[in-house]
């Protein structure tokens, strides 16, 4: 059953990774080098044998696969979430056969294989991209085989025998790639947003909160249509910044309910049909006690085959916080502007050379990242929908490229607080000076001599400092209508920062 | 203080107009003939004097938005819920600074004023268009000067002379334009949610929940891929709509917590100088008294003004709810396609003539209008979440747009479920012998023989049923698998659309 | 065949008229009070009869449109250049198909008849809205009944007659509406590229080239990052903007080749089928002997009727547009932001009270406007990029949808930035004081000195200046380096704008 | 120089790695197992030194790019082709500067070091993710770094000692990332646009172009509104999809002009300061002549910094594409659906098992792939649109998200077409029997009677057939309106496919 030889269908395989992204570089030069002598064993399906690498977990199906879908290449891999939550459902899906009647030999080496995967173990055997089948069935085979397999093999078998694991038989029991992959879906998606999405949020959140407690003293002018307007302290600024990111945090969680929904049970087109009855029930009640989520069976399959709207919700909670955080960043770099011929009220950290030259230039380089991840992310939410609107019948054949783009504006999100985080936020400085400065030039304090002065004083005031380019206090002095220390009495930009 | 002529700023306001769109035809073509006799009043801002027509509300700082902005025409007006959100605000400040000190006369004549505009009397006073200041600035002001132009007349004196009623000093007392319109997006959001699209999506789904009864036992095939599948029933395939437009209601509910809180007391920049303490508090409570909805106020005044996240968040669930009604729609047209040469299991309604020859013929065009409608919210959502991931530092300043999308959205994916409803899914028929001949057809049912001839039988006669064009039954029986009774006792598509 | 009475149809008109928008107050209000009195006369269609007001030339099949498409109410009209642009068509059908038989007199009644619609004369003739049919049947049978109708009117018939001019038989004779309506679309949009679109875009590009030479002297501090840079002038920023509108309107002429392409001639499937040999390309040419446009018809007719592939590029292109305007409005208020507190580089027109009490307040709100246009446009390019991906064989019915949304954004485009060059952009003034001070202070001007003074003595320079807040100038010479007029020699910020 | 030690630099490196994706593993382990005998070396940029693995090319400032931004993973690298890109520009640089006085032997080096990256050597030594600075300066740097060092390799020098060969003196000579970034942006879209994507569209074309012309003859049913309609042949049905691509192709050709304007010699703000007189005309010429491909210097560099507009606008053309190809993908699916319930009239080739039972369920997996591919070109175009809106003053720095959404477009677009085209159109078979018995129960036929019959006994015999089931052929011969030979005369779908 194996052979030494460059039969044509591995050529199949070989042409497919030419096209592989220079990220896979070494990979592929490792597997050039190799090439005289990789041996190669022979796998089927219905369709008939083809050869696959011997090192391999993959099978038939997987392998035809890779030469029908040779688009994009490594780069567009599916992501490795949604291998983990497969090995998750394949693992619970053992658990809950082995009560029924699989057996329990065969039931444990599959747990294993799966356990191995969960690990992040195998990930070389899962070389599938997302530009396949609508259905992701291709992935959900490729996990089979590759379970199966491998469960062979703790079993000592042959690898490609289905012997004594049979990838759809045993591995796929009970399951159709139609309910499991939307499961994979969810899974993924909820773990990546428990795991990484929430935690990074709360941690920009925290640092927020605490830069706006940092800053609660310090008045400076506030700005409206980016025009001068009355004081704010900086932490007040900041907070509306912290409350952005806690609601952000609200917003995503707002879309679990949906998300822990789960299609498993609904088998090929929602009905349940070659499984059995409390399968649904007990398969997501086991995911849920595996991962300590809160997943439970979908209310109604045929909505979660046919449709993905609570990826859709979910990534439109992502999109909100993308324009929430495209706000902060905007706003931070623009007040960390300058250092002389901006505005220059706040100082960034300087993790990389500006200029070689010149001190002080701090690019906003983090602000410039999260910026553009809120732009992908932008874009995301739009290949989501355009993608969740066009399912037909009984299901929804954009699966892949759905979760592909839920995964990646969580990832981006999620890495790009953690930076933005930790490389800038923590680090801001407040230029105290510059934030006097500028405040003290200022005549939109002349609202707190409205009531001294009577409207017509206060406003001529204003009016003779903006034409000679004095401060107000120069021109309320010199117009004779207040001394000094009555302007200094007066004006008091803290007491402008709240209702009377 | 009145003169008869067209004065240059007289002028300024036709060729305003004369960009008006097709829709004010009969208005224009009445203005033109009233052209030579129009007269006109004196109003006047801090920037000088303006003419302004004699026989409407507005003042001056409308009238130099007229002259400003001219863009897009009549059809581009503020959406009238915005109008009338701010009605109910002003009049709720009205009553609330009654108790502090504002004339009990003059509150009273605002809410009276107030009441008049919020039963729709004075629409041709506010002619603003939506692209004019970004913090909307001038709609307030329109509302503030038709308000207390109207309280003037009520209380007998003369328009434009702000006594005694003064647009911002009565009108807009304790208020800012900042935090006035984002309260009233709020205001206006919620209630177009509350009175228009809930209602119309509870009416939506109660027919399709009906539809789903009504065709719980009317087994169909099913399709995965557009491909032939195993059996569901219609009840089946309408229940997974019935939940999408469930779940949707619970979408949109869930973006209201947001929405219910009000800017109102953050005045310019959040922090509500020139208010009182206790103001925000107080006019949220009288809003939610006057609406009956549980608006409170915001918990940051800052995030409110700068950041309209909320209506980022909400409109995300309208564009949710489109993708699911674009499923939805689609399906339906798909299935009843036709009428010889489509798929043809459902019959739609024929509201007008399809063809004038042929019978038959009923083309599909509340789904169209549906799906047209669906391509709009999810534009919409990626203008509003464009301009929400725009504001700068205090303010955010494409709040009209932002509204407009929003309302927009709303709007027309109410009316169009009502009409969807009303005049397609009540009257959706099943073609029941058309339903039975195809799946009778259908290779799918070979499934049912997997158990009772073993796989390689029941695979034998599907290939030779495909191969032959006839039918399982016949490929079954010829082959002497089994006969007529039996193949009718074992193949039964009824059982076969649950789990067992 | 006239009744005064309100019959069920009658009131079935009436509810549909109470959805309508505020914009049609007064018409509603005037409707209402006219309501006893209003008289009906008898239309039909092959599906029955329905009474239509007296006074509206439209007939039995847009009567039914309005009472099956109760949806977002006058606002939502077709718009009008689409009327205009099937008037175009209409009259142009007439003159070909009187030279193949169509009776002299009727085609001159027709042709009278559309161009008074061209004129603009009958606007309150056609109230149907978008979300219609998705071919836009509609439409085009409220053209054909309301020409016919005023036709028969001219030649003295009778309305609702059908005779002497039959809105089918004559008006719409070798037509459909699947052919009539993309022709529509092209027509309406080139026309509205070209009469409004390209010279606002080019006045604008003319003001922002008149300002790019006026300040072609002024030398400011470059801003990369939002931090300071080396120097340019004001007159080379502008140039930038200038070159992207001159771009902008190279990429919207650039549409134009698949826009001037007509689909009329393809009938009902894009095959021809009851029309004649050379009506296609003749009344491409009438039309485009009419408008002075070079429209020509389409070289493939299945896919001018099943896809609209043109509205599509041609969005893209006005998507570009919006991203450039929006960049260039953006940079505009902030150069313009302060007074005191922001960069304050250039001076905005006072336009409206920025701030009652605070002089040199100028809120942008013309950049305001035009960055909400922006958001809207990129909008409007997702909802025509949906629909127009979703079309069925031989028909994309998005039709309506897909044309509103090009004509608004060319319509708000266009104003937007006639708006923005005469309110805005042409009274721009640079702060040359201000320019000056902030530049002096700029520390990257030690650029200069790097070949003067050697890079290591360049350097210690700017570090001394920005660790003590002076300028470069004091901390050169107070560390020997130069003497001031050494200095003042080699850095000159003027020198620094080009390359050696 | 050289430490064999694990440093807190180089854990920030391994923290950096651990988030790799699994695309990376096999990658990762073998880094890991390799750990405790990596040796580093001490690199230093204007911050001080970092440790980088002796192993690498690359220096201090893509070190510290590497700890500064952990975002996504090894997935989300600087896309190949911008590598690529960049290597192109270096050696032109190095070219044009050597005629003004840069060392022979150093350009020869550099050069040659280019030319080595050019041809894929050195993947694995440009590790930075897109999500840096905006400016792509790090990847500018990177790149600097790589090719100073293998030059001074090259020249037997020591890597991290910048003799004699300097990343920024020698290798950036001339240039600024500000300018480099955009050119690589330029040069890498138009190179994998020529190189990729037209060939691939030209290929479809091609596959669309030879169906149509195949199935010329082949009469079938129309379908408008997805209802029956007049019959035209599948040929022309194809040449619908054949003229799509065609124009799709035109589409993006006509972007070129615009991408083929380099930014180069504009430097850090557009002046060109720091460069020479005839430095960006001379490398764009070297550029040209180095790639084939007609680079030229753009006209204006303050826009192309600054802006991006032409990426925009190419992304424009792709997103067409993309609503092009959706449309055909779609059709093609639905044409092909069934085996027994769908429309049936093709037959896609079988590239993997559809179902392991049932015979002839060929899911329509490339079509699948392809609509993907479509959501997600939407979806980057949106993307990049918000980018490409938000440049602030000389710098547009969105400049990595932008070229990766392009790139990657570009990418799965041509791949997916070239699958599409392989995998799916040129094996497309008509199913002649089910069209031919389709088209002959479609009761549309009736409009050729119409001219015989007159319109009445036509329609009547259309009711008859569809009331009663039957044929129009049937119901026309029972109601003695025709014999059966006059109806086959008349009724000859082969004669309505074309104008007469």
């Amino acid at each position: 059953m194996f052979r030494i030889a460059v039969s044509s269908s591995a050529r199949a395989v070989l042409s497919a990774s030419s096209s592989l992204s220079h990220s896979a570089a070494s990979v592929r030069a490792f597997s050039s080098a190799r090439l005289a002598m990789t041996s190669y064993r022979v796998e089927k399906d219905t369709m008939g044998e083809l050869q696959v690498p011997t090192d391999k977990y993959w099978g038939a199906q997987t392998q035809r696969s890779l030469m029908n879908f040779d688009i994009g290449g490594e780069a567009e891999r599916m992501p490795y979430p949604v291998i983990k939550a497969f090995a998750i459902i394949k693992k619970a899906a053992a658990k809950v056969n082995a009560k029924t009647g699989l057996d329990a030999k065969v039931a444990d080496a599959i747990v294993q294989a799966a356990d191995e995967v969960i690990a992040g173990k195998h990930k070389d055997h899962f070389p599938l991209v997302v530009w396949q089948t609508g259905s992701g069935t291709q992935t959900n085979m490729n996990v089979n085989e590759v379970l199966s397999n491998r469960a062979i093999e703790i079993l000592g078998g042959e690898l490609g025998s289905k012997k004594p694991v049979h990838p759809n038989d045993h591995v796929n029991n009970g399951q159709s790639s139609n309910d499991t992959f939307p499961t994979a879906m969810h899974v993924s998606a909820v773990i990546e947003i428990n795991e990484r999405l929430i935690p990074a949020l709360e941690k920009l959140h925290g640092a927020l909160a605490q830069k706006s407690k940092q800053f609660s003293k310090l008045v400076k002018i506030g700005r409206t249509h980016l025009q001068d307007a009355t004081p704010l302290t900086l932490g007040q600024e900041f907070s509306g910044y912290e409350t952005q990111v806690a609601f952000g945090i609200e917003r995503v969680k707002a879309t679990l309910p949906h998300l822990l929904n789960l299609a498993q049970g609904g088998t090929a087109v929602g009905t349940g049909i070659n499984t059995r009855i409390g399968f649904a029930e007990n398969i997501a009640a086991q995911i849920a006690e595996d991962t300590g989520l809160p997943f439970k069976t979908a209310p109604n399959k045929f909505e979660a085959l046919a449709a993905h709207d609570a990826i859709v919700e979910a990534s439109g909670a992502l999109n909100t916080l993308a324009a929430s955080l495209n706000k902060i960043a905007n706003d931070i770099r623009l007040l960390g502007s300058g250092p002389r011929c901006g505005l220059g009220e706040i100082r960034l950290p300087e993790n990389e050379p500006g200029s070689s030259i010149m001190p002080g230039k701090v690019n906003p380089t983090q602000c410039e990242a999260m910026t553009m991840v809120c732009a992908q992310v932008m874009g995301n939410n739009v290949a989501i929908t355009v993608a969740g609107a066009q399912g037909h019948f009984e299901l929804n054949v954009f699966k892949p490229v759905m979760i592909r783009n839920l995964l990646h504006s969580i990832r981006i999100l999620a890495d790009a607080c953690t930076s933005f985080t930790d490389k800038c936020v923590v680090d801001i400085q407040a230029n105290e000076q510059r934030i006097a400065a500028i405040l003290k030039e200022s005549l939109m304090l002349v609202t707190a001599l409205n009531s001294k002065l009577g409207y017509d004083n206060a406003a001529a005031a204003a009016k003779k400092a903006h034409k000679e380019g004095t401060t107000l206090k120069e021109a309320t002095t010199s117009l004779g209508l207040l001394t000094e220390e009555e302007f200094d009495r007066y004006v008091r930009p803290e007491e402008m920062i709240s209702p009377k």
